[in-house]
């Protein structure tokens, strides 16, 4: 009985999680069962998407829920959830994480395993909205290594390329997290397009210091 | 009489492939009257798309129906379904099958004819979630050979490139089914724009060794 | 008085025309004013799209009614209607023609103004479902050269490029003229991604031989 | 009180402004907070996207108004806000102005820094529909440096590319400053196309002169 309860009250909160994962599909970052996307609903609990089926296409009652130390209260969690954990204990102001897999972020980082950041100071938006996107380093789904990999990076990248595997991006915000995502695909994309044209080229060494000064005023809040 | 009948008790499950065929439209793996789905309605009948239209925007009434004997009970059963009964003769357990057309496998196809699978080593996904994607060598669609060809790659494989031709994936369910072409065309997409971005790069082979040994634990459901 | 009577009784041939203009406006075969569609509707009347604005967000109030010999009944036609109006008069068949901006087929005539056709024999679909897509040499738009381009390519041939400006497809229906576009630009991309693979490679003479003997047995219509 | 009665009038308006951004979110012009559109509802007044969020899922309340000399009379202004300023103030006939990202536009002013403009005299429709898309030097974003920049441009060019920003396109209505975006990405896609498949080759010269003749006499209307 009282599980039952547990997710119904989180109705509207799913449903935006479906719905951010219905974005993602529809701007292919999510294939198949691809993918997670969490919320924390309160101090202990984390609302998750659950493992193997398709999130753009899910309903509310499939949501599960997990505790900040990894009990199952509902449901079944995804597999990555480890990954989503670190990310809440690390950073006391995530309340929302995603998980999806851009295929342009991920081809960089399987052309390119000798790049730490994605080469995005061609640009401004990128450094402007978003500041550096780190490769963190590969490790196996599921494990707690890839928690341990991600540690480095947090708390100030919200937006990150998890090489050979995908992209993570959280923030106070669902809004925000799924936006952390966004940008992390159409910024790869930018930069793969211009390479297929005769490779990139960069702002100057002084503009991106300013824009980066500029980044530092804003905070690491994803835009 | 009965004919009608017949279709009219499976509307459910052909608004399903339907659904399923206008996602797969969406994402440009079927263009005009490309691609045919089909799911076993039961021991000896099996629902499946008609031939010459767009199955993303056909209705209900206009699916057809065969025996898994290749007798047409109902309607215009697609030109490629000794293909379909071909995969639920070999596999019990297939209970439903999408052909579709997605562009990048079928690219890789023709600038690739070397290969025997598509080098998805290079990322953890596509082992974790479907293993190796085979190219089957081509046959003449709609003929015996097609079917035959396919043989050697059933039952262990459920994701498969049909070279030059498309691609062919199928399930327990149809929502496992289009699970698989999805992974296809993801991978092949990821693959592809890496080896735009300079080339392919691989796992190590201890780690592809591991995500072999866990997918074999996974078993073979397409995720 | 009249005039409004005309346009009304077509009122639903008119909304699958902005419904075919929104799906190619979806797969980015349209875009801004481009294009324009046309449906004969009677031995002499032709319904077609206005020209200046956007197909697919458009009412079937503001369709045009034009007649077999370029007289306007109705509303401000395409500026494209001569070659519409050549389709028409050199195939008694066509009842549909879509006109649309298809950015790969279009590549392909700018980067290989070489080429008489496209290069589809690597793939079977192509050759079974449309046959040879040929290059039409460019024309200006809007000009009886441009129709007189072509004639050679009329009656046999329903789905063409034309170069360095888009492409033309008709058929015996609405729903025909729209999957030859289609056709054309998966055509177009599948060839394209192989070309960026490292090249093109082509199914053997012989099978060439039999899908065309395979499409002439199925006829001219596209699928 | 007057406040909330200033932006309720304009419901209709900023209803068309958001779904103009859905349309461009759909096409990848616009990711997480990117982008910004406005349009000039009186002599001295002008709607404009607010700052942060993202503009395909926000709301018509809350949406900023602004005044020709730049004061806040409601809501939070696009930070971008000078530049739309500028276009306003440099073109009486400018009635809305669409800022967006469109990726392949960027990519072009990332690889080829030494162009003027986007090579488009491979294709007749950019020429006759648009005329000439200038690469605006790079100038950082919000500044009023970058409005500077703009003016040079300006009013003889609807349609220009930001480089390494993004790009923006006025016109007299809402429905021509989109187009002008659409036509922006869509030439810089079938151009990119072209480069990736050999490169391009471009019209004969007198029939480029022919073409822009022609477009003279269209005037300076995005189409």
């Amino acid at each position: 009985m009282k599980e039952v309860t547990e997710i119904k009250q989180y109705h509207r909160i799913s449903e935006t999680i479906i719905n951010i994962a219905r974005r993602l599909h529809q701007k292919n970052m999510l294939a198949a069962a691809d993918g997670n996307i969490s919320c924390r609903v309160n101090e202990n609990e984390i609302l998750i998407t659950p493992s193997g089926i398709s999130k753009a296409f899910m309903t509310p009652e499939e949501m599960a829920l997990i505790s900040l130390d990894n009990q199952t209260i509902q449901g079944e969690p995804s597999s990555e959830k480890i990954m989503h954990l670190t990310v809440y204990r690390q950073n006391p102001l995530a309340k929302a994480v995603v998980h999806a897999h851009p295929p342009t972020a991920i081809a960089w980082s399987v052309a390119r395993p000798d790049l730490k950041y994605l080469p995005s100071h061609a640009v401004s938006e990128t450094i402007l909205a978003c500041g550096d996107i780190p490769f963190v380093p590969y490790a196996r789904p599921g494990t707690q290594a890839m928690g341990d990999n991600l540690k480095q990076f947090l708390p100030h990248c919200r937006a990150l390329i998890l090489s050979r595997r995908g992209a993570l991006s959280w923030g106070e915000t669902l809004e925000e997290a799924w936006m952390g995502m966004e940008r992390i695909e159409h910024s790869s994309e930018i930069l793969w397009k211009a390479h297929a044209l005769g490779g990139l080229t960069f702002l100057p060494d002084e503009e991106i210091a300013e824009l980066r000064a500029l980044r530092q005023r804003i905070g690491n809040r994803l835009l």
